[in-house]
């Protein structure tokens, strides 16, 4: 592949910042941001007027309103973005640390935690995301090169360039974070090839955007988001704890990875679960799909299709099928499931034992929404994403998901 | 991408096996071990007759003597490899365990190790990796799907089948280890695409499989083995402990990715090193290729060009380099090394430190061969390969390092 000479010298430049601040003092990099933070505070009627060409130019292209309130930027919301990252000083810093062994030869190792290196991120026109992916970047050593939806291109620019600028005020260097400077298509398909200087691509977005990533990416990606997610409700659950988590599942915030996507009930528990959690359901006006089953219970639900199991819907619809026993639902979910969250509502400890054991994914509840799926929830304080491959790590992805290893190996002449 | 009936099944036996072999117990698994390195010794014959078959057609074909003989098998060679298996059972079980901590709204969450599921191994003609691979896979609870080199099918497909069928007797899936079945390239091709069934990849070989590999894998790979490995000998270094370093790192074993190819020399101590270091290297029919002024001090070397900073040579060539101080020798590294392991030959604590902190690699040592870089010799107990990539893992991956975790999240009926 042809690379254009903007992109190798943004990955020559972002490879010697991520050299520099591997081995940046966390005094500096907390500085850093929260100098960051302040120049976004003071930086708000630059980034607002950025954003409204943005914001303008989107709605005149038709953009969904959805994608357009997204795109939006407020003088709350900045304030906000400057919070986000000031919080991102105050958590511990993941560089270094470790454990040591010696061996029988006198060999002391020591695998010890350093940055990944120079971190790609393309993500959607979401500017908020822009800060806080650089935040997170620098406070685990790493350099970031930001590509965020071409309908955020403007207010990207100048929440880089004010980030960049009190990265360097503070001591860094400025190319600690780069956005790609436009959104020539080319630009990403070369990004995605660009191994000499990347360490590690993550996307983040809808499900066409990962999968343009990963089929085409030959830079390591982490793969994120894709959620389908389910809820067994097995014949032992309490019936009130049941209808409370699964509409909680559903409804907090249908258009996120970790939301339920597809319910499966115990039949020994079908008659009394769902025509109670149907009449939550309503409320919400969430619409439903479901087995034959489903549909004597549930006299409104529509006729699911073989294609409703496979769907993540971000949206306020819930497929639901009858299963004549945990069996039957640790084989739906192996068949259909994508490995996120999945969660059982039980008080039968052999049962959720099984669940917890037997279904793969990042995350296995019992007796809990499938929403707690979020770093901040866990408790990481912030997130890049949900990782949803095996390799590197899987779940929420804080600090410490954006170091890797390295030995270090002291002696005193040992040989092979 | 078209995907053969063949490795479709063959893909989804070996998603079953995984998610079997996940929860397996470790008692099981051991005793499939012991029960996989007796088939092999039983099997004896059997083996040595398929690998003479495998031998006489690459002899024909004129396959080089160092491939041949890595290709060959004898009767000693098998019992080292049954007994390489029985080692396996012996190490701890990576599965299980972990962490657990509590969030203020009650969940317990647990950070538990569990298997990667499906991991694919891609290697060249060297049939003792089948059965290793086989072992550490088994043992981390994956199923694995290999693919040797085209040269060693007949030999693999017995050891497949023998270990296979040892491990269904001990009562686990035969799929737990399946070869794909014919030398067809397109079986590579899609098997490196084959993401609903596959979840690592790992190539293992000469630069040009692991490229190829790389370049082509939309399933996520662990990129292994390339080394331009590099020791400094500093002002500082003791020269006797200089000369054994550096002269085992090259001619211990010239051919694997650890051994050395590159030596930095400090101006100050050149005069004194390089011509007793090159009176050991002609020893061992070293061939040295210098700069200028190593030249001058060692007249009989052959002028290194720009290519040989990038060379990993796998011989018995060292290329030397003197350089004005460590500042030099760092950026020597950064600008030609592949991150894999080098050496600082020192006294002298703040170099040490400087050198240690400051280089990126996946092993760096202080006064020590970078021969050392080995799962066996880390303490490991065995390796399934090499990590050069920052994703996942640097450096030996042992069994550990053929995992990856699972949070599972206990609660009362919590909502977000």
């Amino acid at each position: 592949m042809e690379f254009s000479p903007e992109l190798l010298g943004l990955g020559e430049r972002a490879r010697a910042a991520a050299r520099r601040l591997a081995f940046a003092d966390t005094n500096v990099k907390d500085l850093a941001l929260r100098a960051m933070a302040a120049a976004l505070r003071q930086g708000e009627t630059e980034i607002l007027a950025a954003n409204e060409q943005d914001v303008s130019a989107a709605a005149a292209q038709g953009l969904a309103a959805s994608l357009l309130s997204r795109l939006t930027l407020t003088p709350e919301g900045i304030r906000d973005i400057a919070g986000a990252v000031e919080a991102v000083a105050d958590l511990p810093d993941p560089i270094g640390g470790g454990e040591f062994w010696t061996r029988p030869n006198g060999l002391k190792i020591e695998k010890t935690r350093v940055p990944l290196g120079v971190v790609a991120i393309i993500y959607e026109a979401r500017p908020n995301v822009t800060a806080d992916a650089a935040a997170l970047c620098l406070k685990s050593g790493n350099a970031c090169i930001l590509r965020g939806g071409t309908e955020a291109l403007r207010s990207n620019l100048v929440l880089s360039r004010l980030i960049s600028a009190a990265a360097e005020n503070a001591g860094l260097p400025a190319a600690c974070v780069q956005t790609l400077p436009g959104s020539d298509r080319a630009y990403v398909e070369q990004l995605m090839r660009l191994n000499r200087y990347v360490d590690v691509l993550i996307p983040r977005g809808g499900a066409a955007l990962i999968q343009n990533v990963v089929q085409n990416s030959t830079v390591p990606v982490i793969e994120t988001g894709t959620g389908v997610c389910h809820a067994f409700v097995d014949a032992a659950a309490d019936m009130d704890k049941a209808v409370r988590v699964v509409f909680n599942a559903k409804t907090n915030k249908p258009g996120v990875c970790n939301a339920l996507e597809t319910l499966l009930v115990h039949r020994a528990a079908a008659a009394d679960y769902l025509p109670r959690l149907a009449a939550e359901l309503r409320t919400a006006g969430v619409e439903m799909r479901g087995c034959p089953e489903t549909r004597t219970l549930i006299p409104d639900a529509l006729a699911a299709t073989e294609a409703d199991w496979r769907t993540e819907y971000n949206d306020f619809i819930l497929s639901i099928r009858v299963v004549a026993d945990l069996d039957e639902a640790l084989d739906h979910i192996y068949r259909y499931g994508t490995k996120h969250s999945e969660t059982i509502l039980t008080e039968d400890c052999a049962a959720a034992r099984r669940f917890l054991r037997e279904t793969d994914a990042a995350a296995v509840y019992l007796n809990a929404s499938t929403r707690f799926t979020d770093g901040g929830r866990f408790g990481f304080g912030a997130e890049i994403g949900i990782s949803t491959q095996k390799l590197h790590t899987r779940g929420p992805m804080g600090l410490t998901e954006l170091t890797t290893i390295k030995y270090v190996v002291y002696g005193d002449g040992q040989i092979v």
